[in-house]
């Protein structure tokens, strides 16, 4: 059996999942981190992503500064939708043999431009050769109980907030597949994301349950539902769009909302308030958690979701 | 400059190490883990390997067991030489369209009864489709500061100990690699490892620097030697080589020795101890370290290691 066949990459994460034996572990497999407590007052977070050349980046657009500036700020972003800080990072990578020095110099400048920016050590790593470029970052973060975000935090009633304006990722990754000049500014969020760790201060006091925008905002609305048992109900019209994305996306006959809904990697962090507090929130509000199950776009339940790589 | 031009992977991590920031960072590049001293009376040890298909495995003599069991095994290894034990582990993977669930619980079979024998836990990873089948398992361990064994902590005089025979891996390998039928029980030596974390209990009390087989045993005696500032002198004739791999080397027209000296993927521990206790070690000796530098081998300085994917 194929694995799209059996439903795709979440499908087998289900599948191959186990309860883990130490009672530390708090969450092992299903959030944006995994949580171990210390029980020294604080909690260890650990978060890995893999990186293909082809699939995650191509070497024709991105530049090896670029590359290695969004294999870590994708990373930090799951850090701080677990409401934790970075604290340090295993960087992985095959290489093929043409790839020079002043690549991987380059490449280097942009993972410690954004270690320095967040304040975090590279500790170690692997060095190897591959036929495929290939990149897998570990982070590991801390938080506490107290600032501890998981998806399965939110309740009946919050509402879906999110911290920043979507769809410029996959509005710039449009552009550059299908080769047309200029548009920088819309490139830009492709080839150079930010994350949402900026903006956690304010958004931890208000916030119930959290998560960051990896596979556009529908997958990820689905997400806190599934895992809070609730349903996500979101108001399409109040999307707000990356500035630039709607000439995109009418120069390509897009629907710019797709982008937001279905894109990904815009990195905002997506988090849950209640509704007393929607006048305090940083960013804007999408929508609301009821009882029930599913996720639905203006009153209609939808069934496709964010991009997965095996469907 | 292409990487070999730089000298390979290793004088990449050099160019590329900066010092942590974090004072708690007591080892980040250039041991087998980065350490961390957590400030509640253990270590934090992190590791990580990325294999990629064609490069480190071959699904065309590997099952999918083995892949996973031999994936796991190496990081076990790196934990096992800094003196700890393993608690967490996080597997990160490519996979192409072709492989089957089936596969994939194969697998997770042999990802699992790693953990199992040795006691951790899979807490989190990532998946992801890539045109090239590729892996990367970050390991989180503990020790504590008396029993964290590092590659500098060699003492001029100290014997250097090996806790099992080598150069099996490499016979195994080249039997592969030329298509030659049977040799099953060499054959084993590099699909289906073990390491030496069972014998840390006893390595412990007498060990001074500690690494393990990855890359053979002269680049391995050079880690220690390099790092401890002394020099490695090797009696060839005291290397206990695995069972069956003279018959190989004799099949194939090679020196077993080379296989053990050059090879790798043996995943013995090779440590140091002080001549005293050189009757109560588990394993047995090959030779000593010295003030100077460089490996010797049989009295005669050498210049070629184990092997450099960029060389």
């Amino acid at each position: 059996m194929l694995i799209k066949e059996l439903g795709g990459e979440f499908a087998l994460i289900d599948r191959i999942a186990k309860n883990p034996r130490d009672k530390n572990v708090i969450i092992s497999i299903g959030d944006d981190c995994a949580v171990v407590d210390l029980m020294n007052g604080k909690l260890m977070l650990q978060t890995v992503d893999m990186l293909v050349e082809n699939d995650h980046f191509s070497r024709r657009y991105f530049s090896p500064y670029d590359i290695g500036w969004k294999a870590m700020i994708s990373n930090v972003s799951d850090i701080a939708s677990c409401g934790g800080t970075v604290k340090y990072a295993l960087i992985s990578i095959a290489l093929t043999s043409d790839i020079s020095v002043e690549f991987m110099d380059e490449f280097y400048r942009g993972v410690y431009d954004a270690a320095e920016k967040y304040q975090f050590d590279i500790i170690g790593g692997d060095t190897t050769h591959g036929d495929l470029m290939s990149i897998s970052i570990t982070l590991t973060g801390e938080t506490t109980k107290e600032n501890l975000r998981l998806r399965s935090d939110a309740k009946a009633g919050d509402l879906i907030a999110v911290s920043a304006p979507l769809g410029g990722s996959t509005a710039g990754l449009k552009l550059f597949l299908k080769n047309i000049e200029g548009h920088e500014n819309v490139k830009k969020y492709h080839i150079h994301p930010e994350c949402g760790m900026d903006l956690l201060p304010q958004i931890l006091p208000l916030s119930h349950a959290m998560t960051d925008v990896s596979d556009g905002l529908a997958s990820e609305s689905r997400n806190i539902a599934k895992r809070s048992s609730l349903s996500a109900h979101i108001d399409k019209s109040a999307i707000r769009l990356s500035e630039g994305i709607a000439e995109t996306a009418a120069l390509l006959g897009d629907d710019p909302y797709d982008y937001a809904l279905f894109g990904g990697e815009d990195f905002a962090l997506v988090y849950t308030v209640s509704p007393e507090k929607a006048s305090e929130i940083k960013g804007y509000i999408v929508g609301e958690l009821k009882e029930g199950e599913g996720v639905y776009i203006d009153g209609k339940k939808i069934t496709r979701f964010g991009y997965d790589h095996f469907a």
